[in-house]
């Protein structure tokens, strides 16, 4: 685990392209801007070009998108393809709404990408595994998350991480599980885009993809673990502005000093 | 007035779809989330009919709408009819611009809803009563608010719930009045909008409509009350992510301590 | 410097219509809110017209669009002229993004507006000014910041705020100098939109354009440094609520003390 990706990232200071869902994307652009790298959003085709360009990685969002903006996100993803720069993708909702795992599976088979970020429903969906999800919410299911987060990154020869209460990153073959977490994750809407997005600076640094996943995701979760043993309760809200706080101020010991994985 | 109701809510998680406007998104599915819902967000009309099918109730948000999104409105209220799930509407600002008072009265006059939330001067206009609205602020007018507010009900035989000082609820005959309130409701953008959100979320565990709105406006009042209560200052910025705190924290013992109604 | 300027908005609560990118649109609104003017955002062409009659400013921000949003903001702009409301044009990655400058050199070329607001690689870049511009970062140059500013300023014939370390005020002749400042500001997403949109709220009531954007950035500007100053460590995150509550509770008399300009 390589946690000195940490001060890579803030002396390099990526930029990193985000298309985002329009209901997290505020949060998403802080966290990024916190953490150390830059964030830029567009949702325009005639600038994706030199917004690929410019920018050090791309991770698409597929939250909330309208056939539009699924135009946009071809268009963005070709360019990323062309010039080299990984995705990451985060398919929203893909185990509860069929239009969107259609669309998904389309983008996967036509793109290449680095990493695929979701939770299990999402993760099984993707991986063609029988699941029984909840609108945005990870559902239950009765397979081995691991075996799953496997298929899937064989399929598409790509690190997936699969966010739950513990995180499994994997490249197909070799698997690395995080133990820190918190149930304020879920009780804050864009938690799963921020991780994504997280996930979207690292590889922006480190062309090991599956080494930028675990780094990435052991930060995240340890900067919402610091937070939510700060809280005497639950705050649901205010765990939002404080998560970006965190991500600002944690540095490598802090990760080094709670990191539980294995 | 059915307090318990929160509990209900919480055990059956229901999943509340909205239409939201792009300004307040965020506050409102963080709030859905926070008080025991689940949010499902979409601008994308080919996935209307499952959205509709998998949600238990749909929130109509009439903030900030294009061409394109009122055809999807249009698109997933006529699923949520067919369905039979209930439709809680908020018509911002129809009390200061006409090209709104106008999509919204053809959208009232084709569909079925449950609830209308809104502020004197958006619900004086869909009354057909006069009144000087000020942007997205009430305004003032002359006319009895309760009277308004039931003249509207029974236009469309819905619920209405009249938010200000004073907020009322009323089935167009049997009137409610919830007495608790805080000016950093109106400090804060978001704040008619998560109430309108968590009107949806009851109705979707509550086929009565009018028990449900009462249940939702008072929790949702009392939980602003508590968070104001607790700040030495007005804090209008920091009373967002804390009104989503508290809304995660509040139980029915709080809500009966304090709730404060005719 | 017009500190009571202040005062002056708070009594007249002027209407201020955003068009604001999709990003930081809820911090600007509650901004807006806080400071205590009324937020108005919409982005339909068929309400443009008595959007900007009830307005008392258009803001506009070029952070994010699509062509459709082109569309609006031409529209939107030209009513602005027509109905002689001051507009305040904030121009986002155009030192970055080629098609970004374009698209802002055309409109500015074609419509009147009262002030530009951005970063030094903004400013410079519509300025024609060789500059090395990151994302939307400010970036790095050689050029005399404040040549820069003016040289725009008469391009033009408005007022520019320069935002950086030092925030420069110019009508092209006249020049102030605000050294208020905090490095959260950076670290915030939404900090230079919301004080463009604080300027659109001050030239709303003040029709010396040149005088209302420097009381603006001042009111803001002590503002972030009033908040930063009462943190003992840079909170990223809560710098955004906290910068809300700050314009709240601000007043003529807080600024006064603070202000550091010349």
């Amino acid at each position: 685990m390589k946690i000195d990706l940490l001060d890579t990232l803030r002396e390099k200071n990526p930029i990193a392209f985000n298309i985002s869902n329009f209901v997290t994307v505020q949060d998403v652009a802080n966290g990024i801007n916190a953490l150390g790298a830059s964030p830029i959003m567009s949702e325009e085709k005639n600038e994706a070009e030199a917004m690929v360009q410019m920018a050090n990685s791309v991770t698409v969002n597929l939250g909330a998108f309208t056939e539009a903006q699924l135009n946009q996100i071809d268009t963005v993803t070709t360019f990323a393809n062309q010039y080299d720069k990984p995705i990451v993708i985060d398919p929203v909702a893909v185990g509860a709404v069929s239009y969107r795992l259609e669309r998904c599976n389309e983008l996967l088979a036509q793109k290449k990408v680095a990493v695929i970020r979701g939770n299990a429903g999402e993760i099984a969906a993707l991986a063609g595994v029988e699941w029984n999800a909840k609108g945005i919410d990870a559902g239950e299911g009765a397979g081995d998350l691991v075996d799953i987060a496997k298929k899937l990154a064989k399929k598409y020869q790509c690190t997936v991480v699969e966010s739950g209460k513990t995180d499994i990153i994997t490249n197909g073959d070799a698997v690395v599980k995080v133990f820190n977490e918190s149930d304020l994750f879920k009780l804050h809407v864009g938690s799963g885009d921020m991780l994504s997005s997280t996930i979207g600076c690292f590889v922006g640094v480190e062309p090991d993809y599956f080494e930028a996943a675990q780094t990435a995701t052991v930060i995240f979760d340890v900067a919402g673990e610091v937070v939510a043993k700060s809280m005497a309760k639950p705050l649901a809200g205010s765990f939002g502005p404080q998560l970006i706080d965190e991500l600002h101020l944690i540095d490598t010991k802090t990760v080094e000093k709670y990191a539980n994985f294995e």
